[in-house]
């Protein structure tokens, strides 16, 4: 039961990126997630959360699509 | 509060569809609604519920972005 957040700033215009993230994510672990929820922010957030932690946050880490998957995987069922 | 639900059928290869429908509410509603997320499913399920009350169904309802949308609006604050 794994439930992954892309939180992101609506009128930063981050949607884009956050559609990626999250089509990147639901393309490599299908099934093995419940959900992905974008979840709408201001104030330039950007952030994704598996199961609640956080495993991204562009405050701290660099964008990469690829390394924000690589992030998620712990959190997901064997069979990802 | 509105929490929109894009229930859609990972093996029938459906996230396309979902990714744009989820899309297209986002880009309508913005910080009106809180998330939309993007639910795995099976067995050729394509159903948007906004905040639990299916407005598509694509068992009963013919797919068009724009009509998911219009139903998705009366659950939406008075901003959108």
């Amino acid at each position: 039961m794994t439930r992954v957040e892309v939180e992101y700033c609506v009128p930063c215009g981050m949607l884009n990126r956050a559609r990626d993230v999250s089509e990147a994510i639901l393309k490599q672990f299908g099934e093995s997630v419940d959900e992905v929820a974008l979840v709408t922010g201001d104030d330039g957030v950007f952030i994704v959360r598996a199961d609640g932690e956080v495993v991204f946050d562009k405050t701290e880490d660099e964008y990469d699509v690829d390394a924000i998957v690589r992030a998620v995987k712990p959190h997901v069922g064997a069979t990802a």
